[in-house]
């Protein structure tokens, strides 16, 4: 493996970009060791400062988040032109300008990846591009959009639109001007790319029909919900009539459909063929570190020889003993006491109670308990001593609880 | 690009075997298309035909579907030994073997590919491997083994553990001695693999505990919904104290929670890190023809140079108007015959009609509707005619459905 250092050009640096160069800087070792070179990221250009001539000079591989069109187009395909690797998060650039961009690489044998254009951290690119390269699909659809996806969570629960709007904005989730994703302009670009991907079939960006959120009444969303429905912004790229439909309209689903239960600002995106059947694909839909993390992994990928899993890294010690909530079954004898003299010997073991059930059984009790986080070598000492209480009429039986929720 | 035909030998006509033949055959021109060499399937081996060696001679790419140890292992080692590309899909082999395999494909400079040992068609290898190369990765947890899947979900809805382990028997979700899957072993086959591409840290198949669901009472599942609990097999990988937990049980969800949804006999994996937040990625978690879809992925994988997108395929005919399921919101005067001339109007448009809620208003009432997917040409000229009639108060509202259920 070459020890030279491999340099990195990156183009923009606003949010996202900031945050790809204090990714790039905590993951340096890991990827020196991963790939056998480190990674060296040069003075970014900014409307202020930097050459593009000098970075692209110095560059093995350009970064471009400068995103819109021009100059970012003139850029992508000098580099290409000039034989460097680009990675760009550019859905506007490759929804517009994508066969011009993908014949420059061809022609210069060289590599573009564009995962973090499409669905945040969702892998989907990658594997329409790579798992599923040899597959006939049959349709790609999803919610690609995470701001009108948070929007629309909210007015299911009783917003107007303008409250989830302001809501999204306070949050960082929507920006000052939301009339891309609000209109669904934002997800058709996606949808473009992930339709060349998946059909083989250049899609330009006015090629694909939009409708978006503006115009949906709070109303309607509640009334749907009688009849077992809840709405999404949906994008959807499907052969029908011997022909490829690509568009992106609101649509409702029926709660159990996989993209029914995302919620707040994800993306999901479903991909299905014959013979796969179905793979859903789900993650925060964007955030400037998700998205630096995307771009990150395009980097890598391009370090990476096609080969063998890597070196293992430092080994991490495997560990036993873990943590975890518990629920435990009992049945006992109903009598006063019972329940404290329990409560005490799981509190000697340290164990707290999250919630309990009690049903009588006529003279015997059935006791359902949640215990918050113990180790497992004390959850066993307090049901050892817990079955030898006179009181108990079954063996107690302990099941795993995990805690979190899905945010 | 060479336009010598890439010959491929497979090992193994069992199951997924034959199907990897069927679908290499179906997809054959495509590969061509997307990689410039025609994929070439030679005489399998099986157990009472064909020769190794001659195998090995004659191929690029080995794709062993023998399963189990020896005499996989001796195979792959010596494909890897002569330069040869490998895809396998046997986790047993990688998860007590897979250090030795992966020195012999580094030393030897060729591919080791498989994708098709954990999680059926749920791309979890790819996006470790690649994706996530560069990330710190906190966890991988999920649902890894769709036969424990099935019978969890039955015994949720009230079946016995034997009567569910009959139903996956008699629906091929299971095997005739089952032992592996319902042990928890085969969960701790892949959790092994999935640990040591996202910690870099190797993992032998003896060192990963696990506790399956032989002993599991249907009562708990039913007590434990009082609780908000769902219960599933999860396999976890994650760092814990300084070092590594990787670990097979059954454990309860809440409700919120991403796993808690999947039902049947699917995968499904989150893999949370700090700069990705987390990703999940789910689909069916076995079949022969699905798990052939992974291998054929992997095999496309090698031939293909990482480089642009592919050029297109033949292109698809971009198509407009298509059909929807429709929900329809009209607010109209309360009076006799006013929901015939409505439905008259759908009728010949050739609408039929889902479901009907009607609220009253006072002089009004308010008609909520779905119908079934009509195209979208059609649906605007039913609603322009029903806008119309004299009866009507507000303007006619429509927003799509997407009929179909998740499976």
């Amino acid at each position: 493996m070459s020890t030279e250092p491999f340099n990195v050009g990156l183009l923009g640096f606003g949010t996202v970009g900031s945050a790809f160069a204090t990714l790039l800087e905590e993951r340096a070792t890991q990827i020196q060791q991963l790939t056998g070179r480190a990674p060296v990221l040069g003075e970014p250009l900014t409307t202020t400062r930097g050459s593009f001539p000098e970075i692209l000079e110095r560059s093995e591989l350009i970064v471009e988040l400068i995103g819109g069109i021009e100059p970012a187009r003139e850029y992508v395909l000098a580099a290409l032109g000039a034989g460097k690797h680009v990675v760009t998060a550019n859905k506007q650039l490759l929804s517009s300008h994508g066969e011009e961009l993908f014949d420059a690489a061809r022609a210069a044998g060289v590599q573009l990846r564009f995962e973090a254009a499409v669905a945040g951290v969702v892998p989907v690119i990658r594997v329409l591009r790579e798992s599923l390269a040899g597959a006939h699909v049959e349709r790609v659809h999803g919610i690609v959009n995470g701001t009108t996806n948070f929007i629309l969570s909210e007015m299911a629960r009783g917003s107007s639109y303008e409250h989830a709007l302001a809501e999204a904005q306070r949050l960082g989730f929507a920006e000052a001007d939301p009339s891309e994703d609000v209109s669904g302009r934002d997800a058709a670009a996606k949808m473009a790319i992930l339709a060349r991907l998946a059909f083989g079939t250049p899609v330009h960006i006015d090629q694909v029909p939009y409708e978006g959120i503006e115009q949906l009444q709070t109303d309607d969303l509640q009334y749907a919900r009688e009849l077992g429905l809840g709405l999404k912004l949906i994008g959807t790229a499907e052969r029908r009539d011997g022909g490829l439909s690509v568009r992106v309209h609101p649509a409702f689903l029926y709660s159990g459909h996989p993209l029914a239960s995302v919620n707040g600002p994800f993306n999901a995106v479903t991909v299905e063929s014959d013979a796969i059947t179905e793979i859903t694909m789900s993650g925060p839909g964007a955030g400037g570190r998700q998205t630096a993390s995307a771009v990150l992994g395009d980097l890598v990928s391009t370090m990476l020889p096609p080969s063998a899993p890597a070196l293992p890294l430092d080994p991490l010690p495997l560990v036993g003993d873990v943590t975890s909530g518990f629920y435990i079954h009992m049945e006992v004898a109903d009598r006063p006491g019972t329940l404290a003299a329990i409560i005490h010997e799981l509190g000697q073991q340290g164990a707290s109670i999250k919630s309990v059930v009690q049903h009588g059984l006529g003279e015997h009790a059935r006791l359902l308990m949640v215990i918050h986080p113990l180790a497992e070598t004390r959850l066993r000492e307090a049901l050892r001593r817990i079955a030898a209480l006179d009181f108990l009429r079954s063996t107690p039986r302990a099941i795993r609880v995990i805690e979190e929720e899905f945010m």
